[in-house]
């Protein structure tokens, strides 16, 4: 493989700490590697195959003589820089929701539409966490039987609000403990021993962009644009890994061992499906994982058509950091820089 | 009203201890309170309005001269106690397992089918927690527009498992703040900071029993042998009141705002749901009341009919104690002990 230089905005943050770490042990051939954040976090280090390397401030003119620019930054702030990257050549890959709906631009999960990387014009999106984690488990099944609809309930780890989620949950634990109340500060209430169905803001209809998120991005990773979907999303109190409890009507008849066949062929999934010896997934050990997670894999019973699973699967890695280095891994394989 | 002699089995567990408190909360026209418990526990004392009495170890004999029995044990238990009191004129309420599917057992929550009290020949079981407060939530949908489909997701409280279970969640917190991990004894698997999608046995379709207690459940409570109901249930580090996301396709067509106000007049609800102003349910805030807490009310955007709700409740209240008391207060009213 070539080697490539590599821009890497947010390099500070929960999913660019990530990022650094899987380019590191999945050998991404980084012939350069520029790491900016927050101008005011400027002078940071951060680790990179055993050697510190100084955060700069991200700006512009850093992206010059770059081949792929990941962004792993807030929306506002991609919209100005990715178009910045793309000017000066590079392939922008974003973290964002900022261009996720934007018709020129590919919004991509390799296992599901690698190929769509190929249409690309600068920027490549990266889908939400939830989404991501859905569409890896329920794109075998559509294959295998073509899904007529989609039912979602999530259990989102603290650790999609970053950094500060993981601490304002250990926090208000051990204040917890101690018989006392924090008041909240990443989330709307406290979230230590409780649970919070609230996540981005409300829309129109009621719904939770994240709800949104999962039915508009679905529908363009897979090219159903009309798939019906339906989603809650709740904020639970576990750190990392986030959980989908998921009923798929399908157009074909499917048993609960054919689904099991498909799902466990299927590329970056684990079936972990064995009730009788207590397995299925579980947030506490899906995560610093790369794979999604499926077990509890049942026929629905309140249809005569349909498939219910339980999916869990690290957000920080396959929900966000590892997939934007599999998007990359495909544009350097296919040579699309 | 007249007075009542009462019976308590279990009288030291989580629900028994909630029902004493309960009992004396609700003024019920206790006459005489005699409390039971497992042998080894004799001589333990509980409070009740003011006073301390002394729990004396359960056995047959001492239903004599009672008029009702509260069962709060396990299955094994009710089913050997539960017709010795019947047997010596006591009506049971019964809040095990086992006797909720016998034909001539009414299983009873009030709000949705108090009439079924009247036709009890001894015995009226006291339904499982979950679906206890699923039916109060998703009846007055049925009311108002016919139940095609109920899918359901729930997030339980470790109450669920009594006193233990909470006991357990606590010392697994505190070793896990400090980094290590606490072997589990109630639980099969670590509950802090994680989830666990197994709540009782499996079954032979790999639904846990947990999962078609709703559906068997459910339908005998709201008399409809065949509405189509599918589970997913999982146990969530939360102490006290379970949430249930839950999506229901109906014959009529009825909008949020219609399913908002059918709700709103419903008996043992209160809804919550204002997004703008973020109130929706949350198990922190639902504990130690006993009603039903609804929001989150949304049409189902994957179906042409359909409201998807987020429901909330303290599951040893509403979800058990609290519904057993109201049962009692209904065999009281018709007098028919």
């Amino acid at each position: 493989m070539s080697q490539v230089r590599v821009a890497l905005v947010g390099a500070t943050g929960a999913v660019g700490r990530q990022m650094l770490q899987l380019l590191e042990d999945r050998d991404f051939p980084v012939d350069e590697l520029v790491c900016l954040a927050d101008p005011r976090e400027e002078g940071t280090t951060v680790d990179f195959r055993g050697e510190k390397l100084t955060v700069k401030g991200a700006s512009p003119a850093a992206f010059e003589g770059m081949d792929i620019v990941f962004l792993a930054v807030a929306s506002e702030i991609s919209q100005q820089l990715a178009p910045e990257a793309v000017k000066r050549g590079c392939v922008a890959i974003d973290n964002s929701y900022a261009f996720r709906l934007h018709e020129e631009v590919p919004l991509v999960v390799p296992e599901v539409n690698a190929q769509d990387v190929k249409e690309h014009r600068g920027i490549i999106a990266n889908p939400n966490c939830s989404t991501i984690i859905m569409v890896v488990a329920i794109n075998p099944i559509h294959q295998a039987a073509g899904l007529k609809r989609v039912v979602v309930s999530t259990y989102q780890a603290v650790s999609g609000a970053g950094i500060l989620g993981i601490d304002e949950l250990t926090a208000q634990t051990r204040v917890a403990l101690a018989g006392e109340e924090q008041p909240p500060e990443v989330f709307q209430y406290p979230i230590a021993f409780n649970l919070i169905p609230h996540i981005d803001v409300f829309q129109e209809n009621d719904y939770t962009k994240e709800e949104m998120k999962m039915v508009w991005e679905t529908r363009k990773i897979m090219h159903l644009p009309e798939l019906p979907i339906a989603a809650t999303t709740v904020r639970v109190p576990v750190y990392r890994s986030h959980s989908e409890s998921i009923n798929l009507d399908t157009e074909k008849k499917l048993t609960a061992e054919e689904a099991r066949q498909v799902l466990s062929q299927a590329p970056g999934i684990v079936v972990q499906d064995d009730p009788g010896a207590q397995v299925y997934p579980m947030p506490l050990y899906t995560s610093f994982k790369d794979e999604v997670y499926v077990g509890r894999i049942r026929e629905d019973i309140s249809t005569e058509k349909g498939i219910c699973i339980w999916v869990a699967a690290d957000q920080i890695r396959k929900g966000a950091a590892t997939n934007a280095i599999q998007i990359a891994e495909t544009v350097v394989k296919e040579n699309l820089y």
